[in-house]
């Protein structure tokens, strides 16, 4: 029954870190003892470790706040469920504010924000403006700012792998931020830099975002954009011939190409999956106006992916091939949270929360043999997915039956046409090495100093414990 | 300038728990060696304490979710400031869901639920219905379940003083939950029973929740309601002057009143300041369909609140008159969020958040010389306030100029006519011992077992930190 809630989520509980685990096996014990739950201080003592990570994971869920997050877990593991994603054992909010173009330096708050500056900011340790990649802000949106240097660019200059996995085109705002600088996040291709011009090559810039992310030499880059990739350069020959005769990358296309691959002694791999972005785990559901979409039996239906990987395969493939003596930092996305709230698409946003949490599972997998890993899962940005009471008169609504067989209710209403990003804080969460630097409320600006690698603290010594 | 967010935030920080203070200087003084944050890992860890809390202090912003938290923080302390809510070092979140009636014993789950089974869930540890007070679930509304014992009542039968607080009719759900069992939160008066009448004292039953908290000895109680208290019992008296005869409780009715009480040595005391529900402290800005409420100059205007003391207020005199050798339960709500995000009042919403945030200040000057002190700050269920793009075309808009000097929009659309809670996880921090157990994601139910006193956990020793 469902007085005793806790009981059952923590027996489902599947082991992530030891501590949490061997908590959760307590609190299935005294639970049958009459209820009750053990103090977890030891346990999360144990977890804090001060040392810098040897690898990095860093998993994003674009548009991925609380609320949806709560609503995909009450349809695919009930409301007493838990994703390896709530079992983390640091857990903090995090600040998502932009700035807007304006004369500066002091630039107005932009306090909703694109995924630009917000990837950007983690990226750099520096806000800016709607748009913008791993640039600072400036007078237009037409105008460069400062180009800023990325951690992942920092994670590579000193002799560590990199990768960028991305279940949007790889191009897309989020994966661009962290390996390439350009004005406008439009500029994805060669043959779209109406609003970079400056960047163009012919220009003396540093090209695309395409261009960019090969020019960095990042050794595994997976998503969808093979469209960007089939742009002709400034040069002549197209993105992606570039990236394999002058960059040595190899090129795979379907989930079979990508098992192909069994390390990075043949060079970096390029694996582009689809056209555009790739095809979320589920069809769409998309909410209308009352009474709405689906209703008290509906359930989400799988999509046809045809070969295109899912993203804990994509992230499975890109451990194997980083991992080394030395350390990696690795950047996965799944993009398509964002996108599909966007579209109201309940399905559709549900399921790519889950596509994060099984790509977090394989991370967590690895840090079991790999414990100088620290992984963080966190969001750019707040979006639009209101869980409301059943019969709700919001804009757009849509019901669905979940995983504890009763009828969950969702409304997308920020707007009149279409659903917008909001402004909230969004949960960031974290494990290893220097993990516990998420707690409280944190900016994604502080984020980036984590990622880095912390200037150590002088003032406590520092062991660990 | 804006870019460097984090060093503004950290140099206006005050001082909250000495390792959270220490940091923050750290990171100002290493912010102006060319940016940068240092590790907190140690800080964080000495802030683990096992203990069993000698003192509990429990906040309590009732509809107070992340996103209003962020609008409120950007309205009063600009988009990279903090709260004291935000420099707590324990951050988790927390499930909200309740149940609906039914044939039982698996009740369905209801999604978004009242302020009834949410407070009842972290006093008594088991899930029920909406509107239900501390009694567990049954077939139907007017049909009692099973008086469940209250955190609250425990810390009392163990002899230590207890005090509970709200800026609501202290006979509202939330305070109500803490020392009352009902069916039906609407029995707040000896008057109102039409939904609980064998709830009544004339049949038998405990009475009203007005009653029951009289009855139950609560040392301090304190917020709106008089109404309530005026009623007559069955047995013929107002309630208040039951209270004052049968049960020794002194009654004040005014800021200047509270102050003149100087210690529990005449007895308990029962302030009641206000017919209804106390006046928040920002007059009304009701957000409207676009352009909206306000405008990009509008600031909330402080409200007339005649002789009532502020939650703050109210807060430090509980604490004052509590505080003993053998310890004691406080229990403090900001009950006026959730009513004014109903009402879709900007305004009213962002300055009881500043209420509630004013009232974990006194908490946490307390717990400076008292460190035996849990403080958790968290709330009942989330909310409809979001954070729009400016210009949104949300249902119900307004837009204020926030502490930064830029303005920022909010809409409020859950519903075609008001607007409504909904289902998210919501935000819970704390400080003090046992405060590691909200880390992570814990259900309301979880946290009775924190403020209870967990059962000490057998399998990692427990020694300090």
């Amino acid at each position: 029954m469902k007085l005793q809630s806790r009981a059952r989520r923590t027996l489902v509980s599947a082991g992530v870190a030891a501590a949490v685990l061997v908590s959760a096996v307590a609190a299935a014990a005294t639970g049958s003892f009459g209820g009750g739950t053990p103090d977890r201080s030891a346990g999360l003592a144990k977890q804090i470790d001060p040392d810098k990570p040897r690898n990095v994971i860093l998993l994003i869920g674009d548009g991925t706040d609380e609320s949806i997050i709560t609503a995909a877990r009450n349809y695919e593991k009930g409301a007493d469920g838990a994703f390896a994603l709530d079992r983390l054992p640091f857990v903090g909010d995090m600040t998502t504010h932009g700035l807007k173009v304006g004369p500066g330096p002091d630039y107005p708050i932009a306090y909703v924000s694109d995924s630009a500056p917000t990837a950007s900011a983690w990226s750099t340790g520096h806000k800016t403006v709607d748009g913008r990649v791993s640039q600072g802000p400036s007078t237009a949106d037409t105008v460069p700012g400062q180009d800023f240097r990325t951690v992942l660019m920092d994670w590579r200059d000193s002799g560590r792998r990199t990768g960028n996995v991305s279940t949007s085109e790889i191009t897309d705002a989020t994966p661009a931020a962290a390996a390439s600088n350009v004005n406008a996040r439009a500029c994805q291709g060669p043959a779209d830099m109406a609003n970079c011009v400056a960047a163009r090559k012919a220009n003396g810039g540093k090209g695309s975002i395409a261009e960019q992310l090969v020019d960095n030499e990042i050794d595994v880059i997976l998503g969808g954009g093979l469209n960007r990739y089939n742009q002709a350069t400034d040069a002549g020959p197209s993105v992606l011939d570039y990236a394999e005769d002058a960059k040595d990358y190899r090129f795979v296309s379907s989930a079979a190409g990508l098992d192909g691959i069994g390390s990075l002694g043949g060079g970096p791999v390029l694996g582009l999956f689809a056209p555009g972005n790739l095809t979320p785990r589920y069809s769409p559901l998309i909410a209308t106006p009352p009474p709405g979409a689906g209703g008290p039996t509906a359930r989400c239906s799988l999509a046809n992916r045809g070969t295109q990987p899912s993203l804990a395969a994509m992230t499975e493939k890109a451990i194997d091939l980083l991992d080394n003596r030395r350390g990696f930092f690795l950047q996965v996305e799944s993009a398509m949270v964002d996108k599909q709230e966007h579209a109201a698409d309940i399905c559709g946003a549900i399921g790519d929360v889950s596509e994060l949490d099984d790509a977090l599972e394989v991370a967590l997998d690895y840090r079991r043999h790999n414990p100088d890993t620290l992984i963080v899962v966190t969001s750019d940005h707040a979006h639009s997915t209101q869980i409301v009471p059943n019969g709700s008169s919001g804009r757009q609504t849509a019901t669905l039956l979940t995983a504890d067989g009763d009828p969950m209710s969702v409304a997308y209403s920020t707007q009149a046409v279409g659903s917008s990003h909001t402004g909230s804080t969004v949960r960031v969460a974290a494990v290893g090495p220097q993990a516990a630097n998420v707690t409280g409320l944190i900016d994604q600006t502080d984020l980036y100093w984590t990622l880095k690698g912390h200037k150590p603290s002088k003032l406590h010594g520092g062991g660990k414990h």
